[in-house]
Parts: C-alpha cells; sequence; structure tokens
C-alpha cells in the first residue's frame, strides 16, 4: 500500500498498524504485533494453531513482527505450506541425528524442497548404507517430542556459539550487514543458527524417509569445497510417505536417463563434456523424426527454414543486447583482437539475415525457421541428463511482422502447438510472462506488447497464469509448461513478442506510404529445446513410443533357423519401414522377451505355418498376439498408424 | 637411390656423381657439374637452351650444383615449369616499375603463382588507377631487355646491401642459419634477393598485364603489418593472356560471392564475424536438397545417423591425437579448470558413440553418419567466400569395421562417390595421399593401410596420382577434386582408412573366436564440405541450378490483373513445387525478364487464352516457350524431371 493511496476505513491509530487478510478484509493490530498476535486478533484458536505466517508472500516464524500494509496469511496445520514448515524441522532433526553420530562434522545448510529437504555437511564420511541408523536416529528425536525454541541473539555471540562451524560463520558475516540479531532455533542438546519457520515441537513432524546422498558444492559454485548432501523427506503421515514413495519409483522407472541408456539413445560421457549429448542411431532416428514433423508444420505455416553459425563475433551480442544481458551464461573466447561467443539464442542471427535485404510492406510477414543450436553456461553441479545441458537445440522461429499482423502471427502459432501437443497427447498449463527487473526497451513499448499477449489469449478462452517479472529481456511472452505423466511441469512452446531487438538492429521495411517502419519480431519454438522435449517424451512414453517414432518398429522373430529365409522375405515387405530380423540363436519365448524390452511395438513371428499360408503372426506391445494375418493388410494399417502418428499400436487394439 | 642398393652400370669414378634423367636413364658428370652443365653434357643444344631445372622435383636455378643420385629434368622454354620462371621474372620487373615510380618502398616477396605472380610492397600508397602506369613501366623494361644477372654474394655482403630493407634482412637472417651465401638477381639498376630461377633477360618475357591490388599480411599472419599486394600475370604471348584474361572473366561472372549475393543464397557480414556463413532461405533450401540426397544415398548403403556436440572437453582431443597434430587450427577455451575445444573433426565423437557399447563380429560393418559442423582457425586473411571458411559441414561418415571388411566398404563408399559424381555432372580426379611428415602410428600400420587402399584403385581401374605425404596424420587417404566449368579443381569427396583411432580409444568387437580384436574405421565424406561444395556447384551451374535444386523452381507470370486469380489457381496445381506467383504490377516483358535474373527453371505464362482453354504457356531458361500446355502434362514432366535429378530444364528442349 503506497503513501499516496486515499486511508482505508479501519484505519491504524497513531500507535497501531494495519495487515489485509487473504479474504481482503482489514485488521488493525498494535503497532509491535506479532504474526501470531495477529492470529490471536483474529481468534484464540488460531492463535493456538498458528504455525507460522507469510507476510506479503514470504514464509516467516509466527515470532516476525507485522507491519503496516502488509499482506498476512496465518499458517497452521491445515495449510499447505505447513508440509514445508515441518520438512525444515525434519532437516533439524537430520544434523541432529548425524552430529550425534559423527564427530567434528561442519554443518552448511539445510533447507526444504518441493519434494522434501536437504542437509549439506562437510567433513562428513558417510555411505548409504549409514542411512537407515541415521533415520533411527531421526525417529527416536521426534518421538522424544524436543520442544523447539527459537532464540534472538546478538551477532557477537552468535559468533561465539559458532565458534567450530566455518560455514555457519561465513553465513553470518551476510547476516550481519543486514541486521543486528540473528535467531538460533534449538531441539534438546541440538541447535542451529536458523530463520525458521519451524513447528512447535519435534512431535510435530509425520513420517521421515531419508532418500540418498549426492555431492554438492558449497553455494553451488564448482570454484568451492564438494560437501556431503543427504536428501530426505517428511509427510504428515506413513500414508502419504508410501504414496510419495511409489511415484518417486514410477519416477525412477521412468527415468530418461535410464531409459535413454537402456535403449542406446544418448550418452553424455566424461571424455567429451558435461552437459553435452551424443546422440546415438535411436536417439537420432527420434530426433529426426521430430524435425521432420515440425518441418512439415512449418512450411504449411510459410515458414523458410535458414541456417546461421553456432559462434558469432561478440559485436552481434553487444548490438543485439545480450552480453549485456546474457554474458555470464555465454562460452565467449578470443580470436586476436576480436572476441566471439557461442550463441546463447538464435535472434541475432535471423536478425541479421532479414536486415541483409529491403523489405516492402507486402513481403511481411517473413517467417525464419531453424534447428539452432544454443549454448549456456549452466553451472556443471546443475546439470542433468538432457534436461539441463549446455548445448540444446531450438526448433526456433522468429517472425518479422507489421504491427497489424501481431495478432494473427501470435494465433496461428498457438494454432501450431495445440496441433504438437494433440499429437504428442500431452498435457499443459498457460502463463503470460510480464517484464523481468533485467530488460531492455520503453515502459510504453512493455505495455503494448504485453496487452497484446493478453489480448490474444483472451480471444482464445484458454486458461493461463500471469507470471509477473518472468518474461525475456526483451518483451514479455507466452510460455507453455508440459505435464508429464507423473504430474511434473516441464518448459515447454513459447511465443514472444519483441520490440526491441528490431531497434537494436535498425530493422524496417518500406511500407504502403512508401516511408521506413519498423517491423515487429515474434521469437517462438513449438517443442521449445529438442533436448528437453526429447526427456518429456522419453518419460511421457516410458519409451513405449509411438509408431512413428520408435527407432526399431518392427522386429520379426522367426521360430527356427529353418524359417530364417521366410523372415528376411517378411522384412522385405516392410522394408518401408524400421524393421529387424531377429536371427540370433535363441528360443521364440527369449526373443519375444528381448523385442519386449527394447519396447519395439509390433512383433511379427514366423513359423513354419506361417511360411505354408504366405501369413504372419502379429504380436503388440500390450502381448496381445494375432495368427494368420495377411501381410497386406498389417502394412496398410501401419501406414495409417504410423502416417496419422497415432499414439499407441491398436492393430490387436481396435479388434 | 639409397646406399644398400647394388652399383648402377654407369657408375660415379671417385671424383663424379651421377644424376637420373626423367626417362630413367643415367648421366655421369663432374662432382660440381651445375644444372646447366649437366644439360650441356646430355647435348649442346639443349645447354644453350637450358632456363633452370629441377632437382628431386625442386625448381632450382641452372647455376645450382647436381648432387649424386638427383632424379634431374632440365626446364627450357618449351617446358610446362618455363611460364613458373617467367612470371616469377616478371614478379621482378614490377617491383622494379614500382621503385621507378616511388620512394621509400619496402620490398617484401614475390613469387609466382599457378596463374601469375604478386609482389608485396610495405608503405606504397597507390590504387586501381595507377596500374596501368606501372604496366606501361614493365612494358619498357621488358622491351629493354636487360640481363638478367645471379650472383653469390656473402652474409655481410648481403646485408649491406639490403640496409634499407627492413622485410628483406628478415628473410636474410632465416637464410643465414642455412648457408653461409644467398644469391641476388639483378637486372639494369635494379636487383633483389632471390633464390630464382629467373629467365636470361627481361626481353624473354611476353605479355604482361597487372590485374588487382589487395592486402596481405607480411607472411599471412594477421599480427604483423598489413602490406600491399600487387597481383599481375604474365603470358608467353598476347593471345595466351587475351584468352586467360576471358577465362577470369568467366570465373569472376560465376563467381560464387556474386551468384550468391545475387540470389540471396549466404552472406558473410562483418556484425556476424569472418568465415562465418550466414545461409538465407533460398540457400539453405539448395543445402537441404543435398542433405535429403546424401541421406537416401545413406540410408539405402546402412548408415546411421548420430549427433555429436561442437564442443568438447579437451581431454578427447587428447584422447585422439587431434590435440598435439591441430591444436594451432582449433578454437580453444577454458571453462572451469577445464579446457574446452570446438571440433576440427567429427571422428572423435563418432568414436565416443562407438565405445559407448559393447560389439560382435556380427555387428560389424558399424555405419555412422552426420551432417557435421567443424571448426578450424584459419588465418583471417586467407578467408573468402564458401571456398575457405571457419565453420563448415561434413557429410561426414566413419565405419567401424573388420579387417576383412576393408577392401568392400571402401568400393561401396567409391560407388556412392561416382553417383554424386554423375548427378551433378562434375569431372573429378582422384590422388592417393600417402604419410605425411606430422603423424601417429607405426611404419607397418601405414604400409598396410597405403597398400589396401592402392588395390581398391587398382581394381577400380580409375586412374590416379599418388601425392606422397599429403595423408591425413592418422591415415592414407583416396582424395578426389572436382573439376569445375572453367578447369579449376576443389577438394571433393574423400575414403581415409585409420589405424590409428581405433587404437587411441581402444575399440573393440568380440571375434568368432570370443577374443577382442581392434577395429579398422574408415572417414568418408561424399560432398566433402558442405560449403565447398555447394560453391563449387554455383559455379558449375552459373546459379541455374537444375529443377530438384532451385530455389524457386516454378514462376507464374499472368499477363495482365484480370488473371491474377487464375495464376494462383494455376499456383495451386504446382505446390509440390516450390512456386511463386509474379503479381507485381508490371508488364509481362518484365516479369520475363525477372523470372529470366532470377535464374528460375521455368515461367509459367497465362493470360486470357489460357483461362479460356484452361492451360499454360511454358517457358524455359533457354527462353523457349510452347503455348497450349495441359497442366497435368507439365505436372508430370516436372515431377519425372525432379525425381530423376536432371541438370537441365528439358520439357520444351526434349521436342
Amino acid at each position: 500500500m503506497s503513501e499516496s493511496e486515499p486511508e482505508s476505513e479501519a484505519d491504524s491509530d497513531a500507535e497501531g498498524i494495519v495487515v489485509v487478510l487473504p479474504d481482503g478484509s482489514e485488521l488493525a493490530v498494535d503497532a509491535d504485533a506479532t504474526v501470531e498476535d495477529c492470529a490471536y486478533e483474529i481468534g484464540p484458536g488460531l492463535g493456538r494453531d498458528t504455525v507460522a505466517g507469510k507476510l506479503d508472500g514470504d514464509l516467516v516464524a509466527k515470532e516476525e513482527p507485522a507491519y503496516d500494509g502488509a499482506e498476512l496469511e496465518i499458517i497452521t496445520d491445515q495449510s499447505d505450506e505447513f508440509i514445508r514448515v515441518m520438512r525444515h524441522s525434519a532437516a533439524h532433526c537430520l544434523a541432529q541425528a548425524v552430529e550425534r553420530h559423527y564427530d567434528d562434522v561442519d554443518l552448511a545448510i539445510g533447507p526444504p524442497t518441493d519434494e522434501g529437504f536437504y542437509y549439506d555437511f562437510d567433513n562428513l564420511d558417510i555411505d548409504e548404507d549409514d542411512l537407515p541408523e541415521l533415520e533411527a536416529e531421526m525417529e527416536a528425536i521426534i518421538d522424544d517430542d524436543y520442544e523447539i525454541e527459537r532464540e534472538e541473539v546478538s551477532i557477537e555471540d552468535a559468533e561465539e556459539r559458532l565458534a567450530d562451524e566455518p560455514y555457519k560463520l561465513e553465513l553470518l558475516e551476510e547476516l550481519a550487514e543486514e541486521a543486528d540479531t540473528v535467531t538460533f532455533y534449538s531441539q534438546g542438546e541440538w541447535e542451529d543458527l536458523c530463520a525458521g519457520p519451524h513447528v512447535d515441537s519435534t512431535g510435530e513432524i509425520g513420517a521421515v524417509k531419508l532418500l540418498e546422498i549426492a555431492g554438492a558444492y558449497w553455494r553451488g559454485d564448482e570454484e568451492n569445497t564438494m560437501q556431503t548432501r543427504i536428501y530426505g523427506t517428511a509427510f504428515e503421515d506413513e500414508s502419504d510417505l508410501e504414496a510419495f514413495l511409489e511415484r518417486k519409483e514410477e519416477a525412477e522407472e521412468r527415468d530418461h536417463r535410464k531409459i535413454g541408456n537402456e535403449m542406446n539413445l544418448f550418452s553424455i560421457q566424461d571424455v567429451t563434456g558435461p552437459g553435452l549429448p551424443l546422440y546415438h542411431p535411436p536417439g537420432k532416428t527420434i530426433l529426426k523424426e521430430l524435425e521432420d514433423f515440425v518441418e512439415t508444420l512449418n512450411q504449411d505455416a510459410g515458414y523458410d527454414y535458414v541456417e546461421t553459425p553456432h559462434v558469432f563475433k561478440t559485436d552481434l551480442w553487444h548490438r543485439s543486447g545480450h552480453y549485456e544481458n546474457y554474458q555470464d551464461d555465454m562460452f565467449v573466447f578470443d580470436v586476436g583482437d576480436d572476441e566471439f561467443g557461442l550463441k546463447p539464442m538464435n535472434c541475432p542471427g535471423h536478425a541479421a539475415i532479414f536486415q541483409d535485404q529491403s523489405w516492402s510492406y507486402r513481403d511481411l510477414p517473413i517467417r525464419y525457421a531453424e534447428n539452432g543450436k544454443v549454448y549456456r553456461k549452466e553451472q556443471r553441479g546443475e546439470l542433468s541428463g538432457l534436461s539441463r545441458v549446455w548445448a540444446f537445440t531450438i526448433d526456433d522461429g522468429h517472425l518479422f511482422v507489421r504491427p497489424d499482423q501481431i495478432e494473427e502471427e501470435v494465433e496461428r502459432i498457438i494454432e501450431m502447438i495445440f496441433t504438437v501437443l494433440e499429437t504428442f497427447d500431452l498435457d499443459y498449463e498457460v502463463s503470460l510472462a510480464t517484464r523481468p527487473e533485467k530488460s531492455v526497451g520503453s515502459d510504453e513499448i512493455w505495455e503494448r506488447a504485453e496487452s497484446t499477449l493478453e489480448s490474444v489469449l483472451e480471444e482464445s478462452k484458454m486458461d493461463y497464469e500471469i507470471e509477473a517479472g518472468d518474461g525475456a529481456f526483451y518483451g514479455p511472452k507466452i510460455d507453455f509448461g508440459f505435464e508429464d505423466a507423473i504430474g511434473r511441469v516441464w518448459d515447454g512452446p513459447t511465443v514472444q513478442l519483441d520490440f526491441n531487438m528490431p531497434e537494436r538492429f535498425d530493422l524496417s521495411y518500406v511500407g504502403e506510404d512508401n516511408e521506413e517502419h519498423r517491423p515487429v519480431m515474434i521469437h517462438r519454438g513449438i517443442y521449445g529445446s529438442y533436448e528437453r522435449f526429447f526427456m518429456v517424451l522419453i518419460e511421457h512414453y516410458e519409451g513405449k513410443f509411438p509408431l512413428w517414432l520408435a527407432p526399431e518398429q518392427v522386429r520379426v522373430l522367426p521360430i527356427s533357423d529353418d524359417n530364417l529365409g521366410y523372415a528376411h522375405r517378411v522384412a522385405n515387405e516392410f522394408d518401408e519401414f524400421r524393421v529387424e530380423v531377429d536371427d540370433r540363436d535363441s528360443t521364440l519365448e527369449r526373443k519375444i522377451r528381448a523385442a519386449h524390452d527394447d519396447r519395439v511395438p509390433y512383433q511379427i513371428i514366423v513359423g513354419d505355418n506361417e511360411e505354408e499360408d504366405g501369413t504372419i503372426s502379429v504380436r503388440d506391445r500390450f502381448e496381445d498376439q494375432e495368427y494368420n494375418v495377411e501381410i497386406d493388410a498389417f502394412r496398410e494399417h501401419l501406414d495409417a498408424e504410423r502416417d496419422e502418428k497415432r499414439t499407441e499400436p491398436d492393430f490387436l487394439q481396435d479388434e
């Protein structure tokens, strides 16, 4: 609430303050009221149940003072945020258990996460076999129901108490720059420098489970010490924990790194470098199908493909503004007196191509497409499989349009996105991301851009959320998130408006009025990053790709060596498909098992009977089988199933 | 001739030496005999005609001493090499002319080239308008028929004579490390430090022509001073010079940079960086057709596509040996403690993929293909259009084969190469390149590799030359050179055997004997570099691409605005092709001219007559035209012309 706003009904008196409750109502309280005091002011029951609070969206301890104009939410054990508070306390139990069992351990940090908590330790020599013992100790601490006490401490006293904790001292040094006191939380014999909030006693923590041990750099910086991170989780009761562990196992089963390895899709190797995937033949086959699919969509939508280098003189990045905003994420090197950089984005290259010609209003919109590899220097500790990499390919598109063409073009792009989402049967969510702190361009330009996207979204009748401050530095954007089979959301398609880059590149076209005009640039990706999309697909399908994507579409299994010749003749009948003959010296049962493990959509089984009749037996991924199938009939079905990009092998499922 | 060989018939006596003549015969001469003495020994006529000699392939002055065992060839004005000697002398005339007209010029170097000669100068302020004056001065020097005299000079005397020539002094310093004397050549008042050879007098130089002025770094190193290079050429007579100038003009007409700009195929821009082409839509269209063509060939030949990063940790390049041998040509940079490099070759990435799995002898040959971009740090002064770039894409293939599969696989690759050469109607020459000085691997391995390639070439009955020492550092290779329409030869397809990389990567497969065996690696490119191949094609076709490659295949020209609707309906009938409608407000004549200038293979002209009959008029690139053509008939023809990749539009040429 800003000072210039009209005074509210329930105005604060000279000594009081006013907070705003979630229902919009206002509450007048004493000037020194804490979050808990406010709760008691609402009602004594709520006061007693208060675990923590949210002030202007930030989770804080109930002992924290409220302030005038703050939006206040009271957190009880009925709130969604309660589990976060409880997990934070569980992290403390973990650290307490560790310090009971190991000497001379240095504590680093131990926050709650979306799926549990972790605590980082230095000088801790431990492996996963040791986790059950620690888990038992945590359970004992919970059973002992220690009171969790909060204490405000001066910086000097804190320094003394933390004399043996080098990492905590480093944190304290930073906290000392902002306040004169810090808070400690203690439970039993154990205490920790911590801002909280926490539950009232260890007994309030439900079911806990320690999950794994990993290395983690202090403060995520690979220049620092590698510490030992113990991951765990906590739930209110055993049944919630069990359900979580089942979901986790499911996620591990679907993990694209595991399936990628089983199916020989890709590798990331020590010798070749981190975050730099190599696509093996089956993986590249899938990527090529994805490329071809989006190429068809692009061609139908009037895009022209271009190709730009992966390396540019940094002059280009200065001109585009990326250097200023993206420098830390760029790989750069010198050649002679010039600096060069691997491209973090494809747009400036496309702008340079557009700029190389003169254009009339009749030529617009110009639509460039490129499967463009970009490079972003993520922290090495953050890299993971295909989801977080150094080099990834965007199915990038850049449109140069007249202002009167923006809405129609954005609508068309959203249609393309729907086609893709439907083809892969993916759930999604939509957001409109607005101006971030680090950005270029005038307020007026940003407002125009944001309101254009908003009106397209309104017209499309899609549900969407506004993500304030999440836009690109050059303009606002509509982002689609893919929701995968186990409910996680991944960055997907994007449509971004850009009124800035055309200024920076001095792009122009000659209008009907014979004057020079500035085009608007639209950035868009349908898959977004191929790497991330590939990851989503692997996990979405559990590697059981639809026929059109499957690296091996059909496998012919001869029942015995006598049928090998016929098997190969049959395979030739399917040479429009990716077909293999299993000619190994093995039993039919084993061959069926192998084809199933390899996730081949269809098996063709041929023995003496089939050879005599000139037919085949067809078996699908669901273990259904049909005998006496005519070769032509099956091939016609396969043609249709592939060309229509059906998501499941349905030759035997239709009937 | 090695010492261990049996003594020859015409053996040298104690004081004499023996040289070997081109016909294989041997000539005994005095121990101190010069090249010219040897010529006189053969016959006095030849002695008198001698201009220079070749000793073991090196062009030398006739005053140079022969040595025992040398292969000697006498150069007269009837020899192919004579023109090189004469051009070298013409370069001297240029420098003499320059020093007559400009004060305080510093001389650098002035060698003959394949097409003429150049001389580099520092402190010379000159532009192309000044060339005729210099050319006239050169002609005067030639008319004056100065004797060209050779003089042997001590290092000290040379230093004194060159006191005012800083670049010559720098050269002298290096020469002084190898010999006690150097040679000077003088003509009239002018002299130069020079090894020769030269013609006897300036009058022996025929017709000269100065061509252009360019900047050139001293010693080709961009860290050094930029000097002024004057290019010229010389021929024995005016008619040869005229013929050359015509060919040169033809080459300039065909120059891929000029045509590339006219057709909007690609650009190389200051702001984006040198040697880094951006492909515009028409250029990318052609590239994609080329990619698709080789993809079809690869798929038929059993190749699997893979995709590897452009950046690798240099660990990989140490393992492959590239770091040792290619370091100076690599773009490298540090990330944290690790060094990374842009890949100069695709092979180590493919080896890393092969290595990631275990293989049986039954799996081999494994054939990987990738349109792989590679990066080589050429001197910036050497970069030119698409022919010399920093980043280029190879249609790369790597095969991992059993030793018993080498010959068959090399033969198959050569078949693929023939298919491509025939499709594009390109002439070619073939060479076998053997072990270079900088190389890895044992003598035995190299001998095996070279003899295998030689036997494949022998069996194929192709003419080929042996290029001694021109192999890759890891193995010998068969290189194809494309001969373009004006007789220039460009690097093209290549097949390289590699017994070394498999050792370095410890690649293996399990043989029938259940033991581990080492596969052999074959590197191959069919086009070679897409950039260079594209350049060859642009110049080969003069931008008049065959239908299947043409960025715009058909253009529909409505005779008047009244026919615009019909024009678009006709265009829709050809939507399987890259078709445009010229809907500009212009005369038919101008539209025909524009389509011709844009090198569109076919124009469809539609007016009221065509609209009434439902037919079209077809006009081709050769300006032939036919009326009353049925749409279906023309489309059927186009289908066939495109699918058969015919080199010329032949709808009207067949009839």
